[in-house]
């Protein structure tokens, strides 16, 4: 069986690609360890328009969505991909498993800060998406571990609906660009903790507070809700073999039809370049290289 | 009152934004002379992951979602935009509306045949819109009327999933890129009428036929569904005074972050320059386009 697009991942980008691909006719394999990816572990989407409820719930709509079409679905890793002559080969440990195209939508897996409480109290105080859930927290008390373009926008957004805002850093001098540093200073809301390293979350039923180590001198800090700012990684590593363009912090580099450096080869959702990481993007992203990849097939 | 955020338009863009602006804490006014804008028409959507069902039902649970926040909704036509120092001035019939950003979600119209049996056969397979609704006609015979990139790339991506698939222009030689000519030609199911321009849709309940005057000779092909590619009218003449850049078909020109050409000004969904226009992807842009404008406030 030669597939005509063979989609990596089953998150919000891999679905939505999958019943884009099968809409329009096309033979279609969903290879996928797992249905839904991190999406699941969101507690509460409030930014999927129409919809109110948890990741998991809304990830096994899209899925059953999918199951409407004639799409194949294979539960499995994949190793690596290889380009044969027209194919490409994707190598998982059972298989090979030949196509015309592929959508990778592996996505990437948001870095922890391997403290405790971290793990307990996700989703009552602890979030690694401002975009997400600042909006839960209206004139509340919150922190932001970071010191990115990523942690200090996301510090700036906050500090137009949270109350207070501390910006808690290792390092002794933030990372980000000049203009968000400029404006950060400009915000009386926000504090910023330097050479901080968090090391407890606190907090029973939901977060209380945060215990950070500054160089020399520990302190507690109390708030309702952390967001933990300290970058993610994509998951690439499988497409080395191929040479798909990736940046300096291993996402792969698409242009505005999904469309990698490999020709055939597309990309779409949180594995991409593209900044702003939230379901409804991912899902468009799918919904447009399911579209280039029938394009291509039709060249 | 001046606003964050004044949004134009409350089709899936608009509404989207909307949620977006307001969840990150910005004034949010949304203007629109109605609610879900061209969604409402579509008679039934399978392509907004995890749902089925109407157009207008889908519409009614974006505005309920977005009801949940602190948008302020103004019913209303919008005149003109201007720029008054760091302000935008839009006018209104009834009143002029300041605010810092502008997000321009106002979507755009299809053309129409405005023949007999178009109105009349909507959703009963007449559609302008071969990327949503191909997958109703598996196996069937389909007319595509239109001979432009648009109407060409139906055609060619309705032949991978239709029987039959006609190919009805009213000129001599299909305007479209070279390409997608010889891939047509290549398709063993695909026929091409040139000088012929549809007079009629036959049908009762649903679509039966298509009748067609070929320059001095009239005839009928029997068909179940037509697909209307003749393009579409973005509605972007308010926007002249502001000079925003337009495209040779009127539509705004963004970039990825959906940033117009005037500094403050957004747009989003099928006003813009992206030639997909599909719900989900209005979404994501009505996400981009909220998120831009709440950067550009903090710069």
């Amino acid at each position: 069986m030669k597939w005509d697009v063979a989609i990596i991942g089953a998150g919000p980008a891999g679905l939505t690609a999958g019943i884009y691909a099968a809409r329009s006719g096309l033979k279609t394999i969903i290879i996928s360890k797992d249905i839904g990816g991190t999406a699941n572990s969101i507690v509460a989407i409030e930014n999927w328009p129409g919809y109110k409820g948890s990741g998991a719930e809304l990830m096994k709509r899209f899925y059953e969505h999918a199951r409407d079409y004639d799409i194949h679905f294979a539960v499995s890793e994949v190793n690596s991909l290889k380009k044969k002559n027209n194919l490409f080969i994707i190598k998982t440990p059972k298989e090979d498993i030949e196509c015309k195209t592929i959508i990778i939508a592996t996505g990437s897996e948001r870095k922890k800060l391997k403290i405790p409480g971290e793990e307990e109290l996700l989703g009552r105080g602890v979030s690694y998406c401002a975009t997400c859930d600042s909006f839960f927290f209206k004139n509340k008390i919150v922190g932001v571990i970071g010191g990115s373009d990523c942690a200090t926008g996301s510090a700036l957004a906050l500090s137009d609906i949270a109350k207070k805002v501390y910006l808690i850093y290792r390092g002794e001098k933030l990372k980000c660009e000049d203009i968000n540093m400029k404006n950060l200073e400009k915000k009386e809301n926000v504090q910023i903790f330097y050479n901080s390293f968090p090391i407890k979350v606190i907090g029973k039923e939901k977060v209380e507070g945060i215990e950070i180590v500054k160089i020399k001198e520990k302190s507690k800090i109390d708030l309702d809700g952390i967001f933990i700012e300290i970058g993610s990684t994509p998951l690439t590593e499988f497409t080395k073999e191929l040479k798909i363009k990736i940046n300096s912090d291993n996402f792969i580099e698409v242009n505005s039809d999904m469309e990698t450096s490999v020709k055939g080869v597309f990309a779409c959702g949180d594995v991409t370049n593209f900044k702003l990481k939230q379901v409804v993007i991912s899902a468009s992203q799918g919904a447009i290289a399911a579209k280039s990849a029938g394009e291509f097939l039709n060249k």
